[in-house]
This record gives structure tokens, C-alpha cells and sequence, in this order.
């Protein structure tokens, strides 16, 4: 099945998007989180998104799941590691499945970070951002996992299944609660990825550790990364005041596309890119 | 007292910015209706306010109350003729007070159709935007009032006890409900103002009819108008993506910059606007 439009991401941008694309009859894929979003449920009170005062994070995300409900809009739980543009459509690379959609909704929240030194360089030779994936090439192999939040401890976890050997470093505090005795947790913090010897080559401040297998697991993937081709600015995706992106039928709302990184300016950009890409949907036709 | 935020404009965009404003420890005057906004209130219901699954307008309406109510924000009911920048401030002309504020958000909704050609070149010359403020210039004169809702209707009817003479070109239907017989309904809808032997002249397709002056009295006025000096593309006020205008310490949000005309984009936009105005006040220390 072909989608009209794909969203990827299920914090406000997302879910705005989803519920106005389905108002307007169009197909909706919606990929993310059926925990929608941790920094929206985890969020203490939130002050200021008008018309809901004062309220908990966790009232938030039962809000907004109250309204997927009301509209019957369900939750893909996938994590998309590339989309790209094929011209009359985007495929997105899933974990184990590929989706199709006309045009792509990026809502995929702040970008992490800086990218590792060397990262970028290495990605699909020998770094990897998806166990799940690439796991297979590293069967009986030594690996190392780069995780930036704790539910990456459970894909280290599944790798030490299949690799002669995990290294687990964390990029947050208080790691490896999930984590089996298998996985080794390091405590040094990686500063670049390089080449050694055929190897990859993890260097921390302690010194380097050389691996057959780097895996980096964020929540999000940099956009840059994840579409080839979209124009990035400031480390943000660029978009006209439409949502729209550089690459046709492509648009971008939310943290993604910059501060202010607010719950209410990403729901009014979802509201925006849905608009957008249901008159580029009507216009094509 | 010289505010540091001015918002013109009760509705999704103004009152969000008044919030986030609010917030950010900003003194704020929110310049609008005690009822907040009509066209929200009379909506019937909303189905893409994320996080408000299918609300009436008039439960949206008593949800934004509350939330000025929690956060003691209080809205001054008052009609800004025009506001002025002022180098350091802006001046906010008032019916009967001037207003000043370092820094302004416009967020009066939806721009009016094409003013009437004539409209803005006779402006301040024979044509008025304010019964209160000019009905003194009017006393024992003839004067004319195109009125675009009924609630124009009291303004003319207050004129009527000044002028000599008032007609009441309604530019909607079923017109003159609250006007009293003093006040001549026409019903021919007015083409064109031009001037006549030191006469307004209202055009008509019926005719021309000649008047010591005229009101034009709509909810909202062109922002053009509003604020000399703005930079008005495609008939809105012209922004970049943090909602500044031209303006030095001048903002935008809402209908009043454009489409889509939706609410919970323009509490986004109300969002943006605030937080551009609180930095620019920061910057400024």
C-alpha cells in the first residue's frame, strides 16, 4: 500500500500533522512511539499551551491519545532508519519493512546533538545506527554499542545475543540497569570514531578500543541523515513559512525545524505541514 | 506606565502570546474583547486543537478564559486606531487613551476583503475608522456609516445623536435590527469613496451620496493601515520564521500573517511572537 502521506514522529508536530491529514482524507501512515512522546509525558506542568492551563505532562499525552482515538488514528511503532525521495514517492527503510507515501512529514523532535568526529564518515561501514538491522553482520563479532538513552541498553542486550562481545558506552548517567552481565559497560565517554587496522575504532578519553562493529543509538536520527538531500541550516531542517522542505512533497515541523522548542509552535507547524502537503497531494492529481 | 508587550487581538494567536509573555516575566497589555474571539466562539466544533478532540467553540472560548483566569492576565477592552513606532516604543492610539509598550504583537485576525478604493487616500480626511474618537469633527453634520457587522450598528446609532443626519450602509445582511429610526438604512452597498466639491462622496451602484464624512467601521483594520510603516505582502502582514515584521520590536501572528487560517497554528504562531518579542527586550538591556 502506497500512504498519501507519511509522519514520522509522535510528539505534538507529529500528531497535529496526523489529525488535520485526516481530516482531510488523506491516507496517514504515522510512524513513532506508541508512548507518543517521553518529553511531553515526562514533562512536569507545561504552562502555556493555550487552552489546557497548568497541565502535567503525563495529562498531556493522555490528551493527545484521547484524540487519536477520537479520530481512529493508530501508532506504527517503527524506527526509520532512511527516506528516500524516488520522485513520484519517498520509501522509508523501516527496521524490517519498507513503506511507501506520496509525501513525507519529518516531526522527529530535537535534533541530537553533534554528530562523533567520524560518524558521518563511517555510517554503513562499520557504523551502524540500527541493531536490529545490522546485528546479522556482526554474528560472532566483537561490537560496541554508543547509547544516548537507557531503552538502548534492551538493542545491546539483543546484540550480546549475537556478537562474541558488547561494549556498552553510555552517553547519560546511571547506566546499565538493563543491561544483561554479558554487555561490558565502559565508563569512558567516546569523543571521535576512526578506522584502525580494518577495525573501527572507538576513541575515548581514556584511550581507544577497536571493534569489529559500531552501533550508535539515538531517539532520533539527524534529519540530514535520514532523508539525503534535504537542505539542512543551523542544524535544523529548513522550511519556508509552508513546513515545505527543499525536496518536493517533503515537509518538516516541530523541534526539527528549529526553536523554539515550544509543545504549542510544533502542534501549530504539524497543523501547517498537513495543509501543505494535502495541496501538494491535491495538486499533483 | 510604559508596557513591555502590547498585544492587539484576542484570539488563539494574541492570547497565547499573552501567556508565553507573561511567562517570560514580560508586563503585558492585551488590547481586545472581554468576550475574547467570536469567530472562535461561534464555532460550531473543532476537530484539530491537539489535545481538544472535537471541542465547541464556545467550550475552546471558556478553555482559553480559564487559562487567562489562572494565569491573572486581564484583557483592556479597547480599539487601537493606530500605533506608532516611536523609535525606542510604540504609541497605541486608543478610542480615548494612548497606550505606549517597547514592544508590539499584532494579532488581529483575519484581514478585511480590499478596502474600498478611495478608502485610504481620504483616510483622516473626511473618512474615519472611529465613531468615539471623530464624532466631535461630525457634530451637526451629515455623516455616513458602512458598517461590515451589526455591532456597528451602536456606533451609528451613538452618531446619530451628535450628527444631524446619519445613513447606514450595511455591508451584510438583514441590517438595522439595533439601530433606531433616526438612523436612514440604505441599501445600496457603497463602490467606491471619492471626494466632491469638498464633500465624501459614497459611490454607489444606485448612485453617488455626498456627506461632511464617513465611518468605515469594520472588526479589524488592514494592518497596513494599523501600523504605518509595515510591510504587507500578499495582502498580511510580511514575517520571517520568529514572527518578526519589519519593525524594529514589531511582531506578527495568527490570521493576520496569513494561511492557514486555523487556531491552533495561530497559538503557535502567539507562541513564536512572544518569545521573538521577549528576546528582542533582553537584547535591548
Amino acid at each position: 500500500m502506497r500512504y498519501d502521506i507519511a509522519i514520522i514522529g509522535t510528539g505534538p508536530a507529529g500528531l497535529s500533522a496526523a489529525i488535520t491529514a485526516t481530516i482531510r482524507n488523506k491516507s496517514v501512515l504515522l510512524l513513532g512511539s506508541k508512548d507518543l512522546s517521553v518529553k511531553v509525558t515526562k514533562a512536569h506542568a507545561i504552562q502555556n499551551y493555550l487552552g489546557l492551563p497548568n497541565i502535567k505532562g503525563e495529562d498531556l499525552g493522555r490528551a493527545y491519545q484521547a484524540h487519536l482515538d477520537q479520530m481512529g488514528i493508530s501508532v506504527t511503532e517503527d524506527r526509520i532508519q532512511a527516506a528516500y525521495n524516488m520522485g513520484e514517492y519517498y520509501a522509508l527503510q523501516g527496521v524490517t519493512e519498507i513503506y511507501e507515501a506520496k509525501a513525507l512529514i519529518l516531526a522527529t523532535g530535537m535534533v541530537p546533538g553533534k554528530l562523533l568526529p567520524g560518524e558521518s564518515q563511517l555510517l554503513g561501514r562499520g557504523v551502524s545506527y540500527c541493531a536490529t538491522c545490522d546485528a546479522p553482520l556482526y554474528r560472532g563479532k566483537r561490537a560496541a554499542v554508543i547509547g544516548y538513552s537507557e531503552k538502548e541498553e534492551h538493542e545491546a542486550a539483543f546484540l550480546a545475543e549475537v556478537c562474541s562481545e558488547v561494549a556498552y558506552f553510555p552517553m547519560y548517567r546511571d547506566a546499565g540497569k538493563s543491561l544483561p552481565e554479558t554487555v561490558r559497560v565502559m565508563t569512558d565517554r567516546p569523543t571521535e570514531i576512526t578506522e584502525a587496522e580494518g577495525q573501527r575504532r572507538v576513541v575515548t578519553e581514556a584511550g581507544p578500543f577497536d571493534f569489529d562493529g559500531v552501533f550508535i543509538l539515538r531517539d532520533s536520527i539527524s534529519p540530514g541523515q535520514l532523508v539525503p538531500g534535504l537542505q539542512i541550516e543551523n542544524n535544523h531542517v529548513a522550511v519556508d513559512r509552508t513546513m515545505a522542505t527543499n525536496l518536493p512533497g517533503c515537509f518538516a515541523c516541530g523541534d526539527v525545524v528549529g526553536l523554539p522548542y515550544q509543545y504549542i509552535k510544533s502542534a501549530g507547524e504539524g497543523n501547517v505541514a498537513a495543509l501543505s502537503a494535502a495541496a501538494y497531494l491535491d495538486q499533483k492529481k
